[in-house]
């Protein structure tokens, strides 16, 4: 499938996700070189860096390497440490550091091989280096395939902020093997899901449907066909929103942030180190199913189906891992009123009135306290969480 | 004048060079709020965070506080160290944390009061905060006035190369008050000649011929009819290349770097501590105006009328501050080699082939050096520099 961007398709590029893939990668990139050299778009060189962290590379870096070399590419790889705590401006300074001595020019390109700590920072460091070099993202995790890696937003956290720092940089290349989620730990399948059933609540509701007919939805005994299919299902609807809305300008973008905006708050109170951001999208999906169901925007049915599926996704409150000592509401309230996309002072909520559809509430920060803490649910929810002071 | 950026003119601006204007600064930009407000462009919020450092901000910060708290935006004040050292990731980190002290938005606006430093650093800082804020600039150097304001190139120095760190992102309105460069060293008046010098050689021939019929070109001497006439025509020239070519992908705005490649070598193995980039610029011009003369690009005749005019504002290898030690060629090379825009190993050189128009040759910067130590005048500018580690 493709993402579509700019008036002559120059900022367009294509999303393949099929097994085998990671040993094509090679023959692939050489093919986009190939259409970008005739349709005179940027160029694409021969030198390529290899983005990623000792786990990741340890599985996949050998194979990568073999199939970038196999298509003749001049290829270096860039090491940078495991985790969402790497996420900072100096492991770009490291990355910008492997881009000097290896001699990186405009045309050359970062690959980012792994989740979506390696594929935001691989983002930015090649908007921002030489203003700005190719990047192809290979995803290695569900959440990844399924979001992060396509529609071109990059950054890297603030000490007081997740994302905070950060471009609109979209890749040459997405490239998927479905084959790697087999080594992805089950914590971050699950996790990867909740973006998942975004979808299907969004604007799917054949998706949904799908994912409700499942049996499970846990990385053990999910059907390979139907992991295929919400492989390709989601990151087509991630696709279309990307090329309506490129800069998330026309609104129809904030539309992915449906359960984001209580799950950004839920990390940021808890110091992103209870919950990996999949799980806080969990959470913020389940306190905003149950917000439109306070405010009558959708039926207690539509709820119930939400739900069960992310149930049978192994997302509920009592699954997910809860801190020690309850968060204070105000914190809550604090982190949204911290939102990026807080303007004027108001922020944006993203909720559904149906499975399929949704509707864009502005609020205020405060007299949305009022609302969550007197949903017993809700409450459940955001007092779960430990405070903790930074991350 | 304009900027007219976006299929949609989505990106266009308007450079505003007039007497007067720094006190008309709100108003001002209230028009462009209003203006973006019913094209249905990108929002411009209440808040503006002034970005100076303490030699501009002290002879200007409070006229400019003044006239955009009489238009009643929101204004803070952002402080960076004066000079070329302080363009680094450390400075663009204070902004982002002002950024969040006071609570920007991505409606909100940084503007750059000051010269290329603050111009540069307050546009990256922009272009990567909540992935991208307004910018506004408002330059008080001649050579921001005409060059470094205009065009979205914005970044910061790497400690091994002058703005590897960068992005494009264009402002929202250019500024500019003549009377500001009442005040300007005369030092950094005759820097920024250089550049004026270059669109008269690269496409404007009676831009060049005002120049050259004018009695002087220094700031104590020069008639400030022609001084408003140049400061107007040259970015007018600078406007119509970004216009019609962006992000330097359709060669045309690569003419601009005429007397750059070899300016940026001279910067580079110098230290940025001899000259200032400007200076480089001449010496650069001088050089590339020699070598254009040794490959029979343009006539004797042509090359004196440069250095005629160069001469008349000062810019002569003599008058230009040189180092104690020669520099070693091999240092010219290996920067050259280091410069941005190389590609495959080829760089890229803007030789004029008459007053007004220029060719673009590809070259090795191996093959350079013997063209380059052969010529008595180049050798003269080239190892007239001191070789220093590092910035």
């Amino acid at each position: 499938m493709q993402v579509n961007l700019g008036v002559h398709g120059e900022r367009s590029y294509e999303i393949s996700i099929e097994t085998g893939n990671l040993d094509r990668l090679g023959e692939k990139y050489r093919h986009v070189q190939s259409q970008s050299e005739q349709a005179g778009r940027v160029k694409i060189g021969e030198k390529i860096a290899i983005v990623s962290n000792p786990t990741v590379f340890g599985l996949y870096g050998e194979r990568a390497i073999s199939a970038l070399k196999r298509a003749n590419f001049e290829v270096s790889y860039c090491e940078l440490p495991d985790g969402e705590k790497s996420k900072n401006l100096r492991s770009i300074e490291h990355i910008y550091d492997h881009a000097l001595e290896h001699g990186l020019e405009r045309s050359s390109t970062l690959l980012a091989l792994g989740g979506g700590v390696i594929g935001d920072m691989t983002g930015f460091a090649a908007a921002t280096w030489l203003r700005g070099l190719n990047v192809v993202q290979v995803p290695t995790t569900l959440l990844a395939i399924v979001d992060s890696s396509i529609g071109g937003k990059t950054g890297v956290n603030h000490p007081n902020g997740k994302n905070l720092i950060g471009a609109f940089h979209q890749p040459r290349l997405v490239l998927a093997d479905p084959q790697v989620l087999a080594t992805l730990p089950a914590r971050e399948f699950r996790a990867g899901m909740a973006e998942v059933v975004k979808y299907g609540v969004i604007g799917d509701p054949e998706l949904f449907e799908l994912l409700e007919s499942a049996p499970s939805l846990t990385q053990a005994q999910i059907d390979p066909l139907l992991l295929a299919t919400i492989l390709t299902r989601s990151a087509a609807a991630k696709a279309d929103i990307v090329s309506k809305d490129e800069h998330e300008t026309q609104g129809l973008r904030a539309t992915l942030n449906y359960g984001h905006t209580i799950g950004h708050a839920i990390e940021s109170v808890t110091g992103y180190q209870v919950v990996n951001h999949g799980e806080a999208v969990a959470l913020g999906t389940i306190a905003a199913g149950e917000l439109a169901l306070k405010l009558n925007l959708w039926t207690a049915a539509d709820a119930n189906r939400q739900s069960t599926v992310l149930q049978n996704a192994g997302l509920t409150v009592a699954a997910l891992p809860t801190a020690i000592e309850p968060a204070n509401i105000d914190q809550i309230i604090a982190a949204l009123k911290a939102d990026k996309k807080v303007q004027a002072g108001k922020g944006v909520f993203i909720l559904p009135t149906q499975i399929g559809a949704t509707k864009t509430i502005e609020y205020r920060p405060d007299d949305l306290a009022h609302q969550l803490v007197s949903d017993p649910l809700i409450k459940q929810v955001l007092t779960a969480m430990l405070p903790i002071q930074s991350i």
